[in-house]
């Protein structure tokens, strides 16, 4: 192969790649969110990575989106998926006559966008979504039970989130109140990036649509509401009997008790006005979770309800509601940040280190540990000393050392790589040992 | 919507998509897989799904296999990966400072081969790959380590297999003892197909290559021994001197002495000096496991050692030993055969159906419950005798119905929905009685 030019091996940018010791602690997140979704009936859906252009394109009429992975594959136009939900809008119309609703799946898989790569921003990234899909109709309960699911997440990856959330139909209902209905999406996304622009930015833009200087305030006010959820809903509920508005009302006040039935950490979300999330499709509730000790990080869990999945596909009318954790964009952050402290480059728990030709009987001590704990017999062709130090690197807790000596004696040499402790034990006792540590 | 034409949802040919209650056993599967790579210290890595086309196709100096989804992104030619191992070979070669050897990674991913869609054959599917690779040299008890490794994971999906086992260098080395080192690759492409094409036309073939009668003879009748390992080694271990077979049957008696050290079942693995897999990176040991109660599936699970993992990348020596399980279509052939029968319609273990306007408080017990198994609540508006139906048609183990006169008492009527029997009982003698059974 020498004569042979190699190929500089390079991953394409954008794309995350973990070591090992990394992915470990990826894995056990994805594990984490995994259960708390399962623990509350959701069921897996696993669809394909690849779709349709026609399907995956159905929102822009087939005309195909810069950031797409799409690519033709003899006569077929191909497209890679960029997000779960419209998958599973395909999968739920496809499938409508077998699904039982309320329909509630979990998908945790990889989703592609060829966007400009920067720091912090990937190409392929795993969601983890969770959507409760209904026929017709869906209870507003089940908005509450999504939002349970992002403060049981959370908890369960031991992160500090304050969930801001709010319901569209206040701000749709205002507008309308106002007088502004046909202008209410283009007031919506200026009020989206008051953040970014600043108000007096927003005001100009709003009075350029045709708002009132009285209206834009009053707008901006109602926007930056933020806070206890009671108190919020308290001050904001009669401030126009607009009945999108009163709707919107009604939605949050009902969310708010169920939410407390439910036992939601009550220090992990407030009612934020503010919260209005781009995407056109939401049309209740909505909400956006940010870490209050790293506010950099954004938004980390979002979600919301939206009142017909498929209406692409299907006459069918399918309201559903949902949440999504973009996983890779999280870890990164946690891991820039160096919040992740549980790495280690082992998951060894005791390596057996054979002296001189034990080899044989060290697979035979392995079979009996490896009922119990991770074992692994070090047969490399280093020295024994190397060995240790190798050991001792990745800190592996324990070492057993077996030589002719100890396999005569049935008594072997267990080393606590901690304390530096010695012992000679029967593998019985080398394993009690080891499991009271 | 109603006046936009709706698009048919329809996914493409060639790609499993499970409905949920199969995804949750295909998942356990999975899960079993992962957790036998781990028990035995292999660390997870996550490579992307995309990479270069130039890393990919380094095989074949950068043409494009028909059945590889390739396509141009900006000016960037890019590949879907068609298996597990290229990537492997790239990150090593990438990453070779910086990896402890002898480096033990498992890989659980979707691999993509565009190729005709036809039964039991899957566009994009799972593999579950194991691979220990060294630097320089990796003992050969890295190999009788995979072997092992199939023999519990096998155990551990509850599937019963034989691994046929070989030794390349036992074939190899009798083309090179009869006098045919230059066609060793062609002959042992016809050895390979003599199950598909017969032993006769196998001769014929053999023959117009240039092999005389006598050989093709001898040749076939050593391709057809296989049986209990040591009665088979014992059998060809003397029918030359050859040194490369030589080194065959020597590495053959190590893992096999090794196999037995790991305690692995000798009911489940034969020599089987037929096996020859088709790719030709395998330079030592190789195998294929089969399921002789189903012949029909073919192989389920193969391997083997390679020489030089990541000979296109770079100059250092990486000799590896891996198995790869394809788990798609191992599912697949289980499904359509009947064989998986732990489909169960929900994971539900306890639903609250409330009675009247209860829904409050059925949350409350829900939060109660969940700590400690899988509850929900029915809060669909339909009437108590449809959501009983249903509970009984997804065979949801136990049912809790709470009423306006439950609340009161602090007594809930449970019922087991297998027995038929039903308790009014407070909370934490509902969950007692449900953890009983």
């Amino acid at each position: 192969m020498n004569d042979r030019k190699l190929i500089t091996p390079r991953k394409l940018s954008g794309f995350m790649e973990l070591p090992p010791y990394k992915q470990v602690v990826f894995d056990k997140m994805i594990e984490k969110i995994k259960n708390v979704y399962q623990n509350f009936a959701f069921m897996p859906l696993d669809t394909p990575v690849l779709e349709y252009s026609e399907i995956l394109m159905a929102k822009s009429g087939g005309s195909i989106d810069k950031e797409v992975y799409a690519f033709k594959k003899g006569d077929t136009d191909i497209c890679m998926r960029y997000d779960l939900t419209v998958p599973l809008a395909r999968y739920v119309a496809m499938n409508v006559n077998e699904i039982a609703f309320p329909f509630k799946r979990y998908q945790i898989g990889k989703v592609y966008r060829g966007e400009k790569a920067q720091k912090g921003r990937f190409r392929e990234f795993l969601q983890c979504d969770a959507d409760i899909v209904g026929f017709d109709e869906l209870p507003i309960v089940a908005d509450a039970e999504c939002l349970a699911i992002v403060d049981k997440v959370f908890k369960a990856l031991e992160l500090k989130i304050l969930n801001h959330i709010s319901n569209r139909n206040i701000l749709f209902g205002y507008c309308e109140a106002l007088g502004y209905k046909d202008k209410t999406q283009d007031i919506l996304t200026i009020l989206d990036k008051i953040g970014k622009i600043g108000k007096e930015n927003a005001i100009l833009e709003l009075n350029s649509l045709g708002v009132s200087i009285d209206d834009c305030n009053n707008l901006i006010m109602l926007t930056l509401k933020n806070g206890k959820f009671c108190d919020v809903l308290d001050e904001i509920k009669d401030l126009t009997d607009n009945e999108t508005y009163q709707k919107g009302v009604n939605e949050l006040s009902e969310i708010y008790k169920y939410m407390q039935a439910m036992g939601v950490d009550e220090n992990c979300y407030i009612l934020d006005v503010g919260v209005i999330r781009g995407q056109n499709y939401y049309t209740g509730t909505v909400f956006e979770a940010m870490m209050p000790e790293h506010p950099e990080f954004l938004t980390v869990c979002g979600g919301g309800r939206y009142d017909n999945l498929a209406g692409y596909y299907t006459d069918k009318k399918l309201p559903g509601v949902g949440l999504s954790i973009g996983l890779t964009r999280l870890f990164d952050l946690l891991d820039q940040a160096g919040l992740l402290t549980e790495y280690k480059l082992t998951n060894i728990e005791l390596q057996i280190i054979p002296l001189g030709d034990t080899l044989y009987e060290c697979f035979k001590l392995q079979k009996f540990f490896s009922d119990f704990l991770v074992c692994d017999v070090n047969y490399e062709n280093r020295s024994f000393k190397a060995k240790m130090k190798e050991a001792n690197r990745k800190q592996i807790p324990f070492i057993l050392i077996v030589g002719e000596d100890e396999i005569n004696s049935g008594l072997y040499a267990l080393k606590d790589m901690n304390s530096g402790q010695q012992w000679n034990l029967a593998k019985e006792d080398c394993l009690k040992k080891i499991t009271e540590k």
